[in-house]
């Protein structure tokens, strides 16, 4: 059965299936075991799906949306109601459960939005049932054609022989399948390009370290390892053409949170003018909100603190650890989507995009 | 016993001492054990002393430069020969050992160049084993003194209610004692300022939380612990007032070699026009070289695949683990030395200041 699951066989080169649904489950990839375990957890209840997304065993924005996605059709598939309006109001309360795991990223919101308007619309609590998986395995399937789209358009922008910085994990292992800003690596590396990539460790939870340089491993990418410390000295030694980063939510000003550091990298680049991109997908954008509405979650003190249970601060330091940060619209050279290439000034041209 | 060494009870608060002599022995906090244990080892060996050096135990540009000079001395003292010639030329074996540990802080060569001058003054055995105990000794008390004269400097620097940001460790866990930019707080503190720290990790050997959260804690200093990548968030946030590093080499044309992520820090700042202050005694300066001079020295990628025997880091991943980085001096606000306080241009004021 895993092996059904352990890669996407579909055109291209194999990658990692991070969200999949087998035989009335949902089955993730644990993230919390990379690198050193490949294994899946099935999860059938609503409130697992919960925990997962908050306790990192799913995270990157895509897959959490579709994973919230896939818990609110199990909150409809395993209801013991038998009336709509009470089917609908367990929903609700399912719904606000998966929406308070992580408070950053808007793909979770989007995602959750989409499946409870698919079930306000059906007559039936059957038809609720259906509907919600439906539209869930839809979204599953759409966001690894929305990442091949982006890697497509983005690919364009990378030339042969690039050496590509890249921060945190915005790969397969973030989505559904493919990935976003290493979607659009992948993708030139499929055309036929060389590339290197360098990914930074990522601290506090080190998906670079844990999770890039697994995936690209995996996918035979040429992949470095540089601590998040090093950013300045490789770039202002010339070993970094490009940087490429996803989003956890864009705003229609081209403001983008993407997780912690991602701000001084882009500043870092932008001093030794070197192009920074964002790959992000539309369900990454919030077209209401304004920089200062967005809350930045702050994580556990002991992702700072303890690293596989061996404690590295001493006991009573106060620790500041926010996910997130916000990289304004002047430090982005383009912000790469399914629908094309957004370049400066972001506002402007994303109305033209959108039509 | 270890009372005696476990602080330094002079005048002002009680700090750490990281490197003592002690019966006919050198005596070091072992550095790679904290924060989880404050235990100390005893060295009677030179090449002890190298391996000490090279591993961590010891690190900080002043404290390696006193400790190699305790290491020739131990040279010196457990040699056999009765020959003078015969001597010193074990004495300079043992100096091409301990040179070869560490290649870019300067501070260990000046050390062991002034302790191998004494030593060649001398007319007799007896009297190269008294001498260069004698100028270790004096070199391991200037220290102490000539981080205090610039606590003293520095402090004036410092607000009432600042909130500085440090990155690694420059406090008395880097020198013999007191420390050189966490000595400036120290003065700040001693004088009455309320100061507030944020430490940086510094990944990837974490003297932040390891060392600097610890020292700070120790002495009753207000501390916080960030992320190396969280330092442009609170940058951005205005957290943070003011930064002072140390540094392992200062050019005369004010570049500044320090701990990877120096220079993205500084970058960071200025960026946020926030002072960026490095604290270095002037036997860290380098007269002679010029930047691309200087070794960088890489150190071993277990540093960034492992954390307390656990990989983080899938097996046969390329980790590129440079331990410093260069700071050029227009991002650098001041250098405070134990002679005043350097302002730009540091070439020209470097001259007036040393006469």
């Amino acid at each position: 059965m895993v092996h059904a699951m352990d890669d996407s066989k579909e055109d291209g080169p194999v990658f990692l299936r991070t969200v999949a649904w087998e035989d009335g489950s949902l089955v993730l990839i644990d993230q919390t075991k990379l690198p050193n375990m490949l294994t899946y957890v099935r999860l059938d209840d609503y409130k697992q799906v919960a925990s997962a997304i908050k306790n990192l065993v799913v995270r990157g924005a895509p897959a959490i949306g579709v994973t919230a996605a896939f818990g609110l059709a199990l909150a409809a598939i395993h209801s013991n109601s038998r009336i709509l309006e009470e089917l609908i109001s367990e929903l609700n309360t399912a719904q606000a459960i998966l929406r308070s795991t992580r408070p950053t990223a808007v793909n979770l919101f989007w995602a959750l939005e989409r499946v409870m308007k698919k079930a306000m619309e059906q007559k039936n609590v059957a038809d609720v049932k259906n509907a919600t998986l439906e539209e869930a395995l839809k979204m599953s399937e759409e966001d690894i054609q929305v990442n091949k789209q982006m890697g497509i358009n983005g690919a364009d922008l990378i030339e042969d022989g690039d050496i590509i910085l890249t921060h945190c994990n915005a790969g397969s292992l973030a989505t559904v399948g493919y990935g976003t800003a290493l979607g659009v690596i992948r993708a030139a590396d499929e055309a036929g390009k060389h590339i290197s990539v360098v990914a930074t460790e990522t601290r506090p939870v080190m998906q670079g370290s844990r999770l890039t340089a697994f995936e690209l491993q995996h996918d035979g990418i040429d992949i470095s390892l540089i601590p998040d410390t090093a950013v300045g000295h490789v770039m202002s030694r010339q070993m970094i053409k490009r940087v490429i980063v996803g989003a956890d939510r864009v705003l229609r000003t081209g403001h983008v949170f993407n997780k912690i550091g991602t701000y001084q990298v882009a500043l870092i680049a932008n001093q030794h003018k070197i192009p920074f991109y964002v790959a992000a997908p539309i369900s990454t954008f919030d077209f209401e909100s304004n920089p200062a509405d967005i809350v930045i979650e702050e994580r556990p003190i002991e992702e700072v603190t303890e690293i596989a249970g061996t404690r590295i601060v001493p006991l009573g330091v106060r620790v500041f650890n926010p996910a997130f940060d916000l990289t304004p619209p002047e430090l982005i050279s383009g912000i790469i989507t399914e629908k094309g290439v957004l370049k400066p000034p972001f506002e402007k041209n994303l109305k033209i995009l959108l039509g």
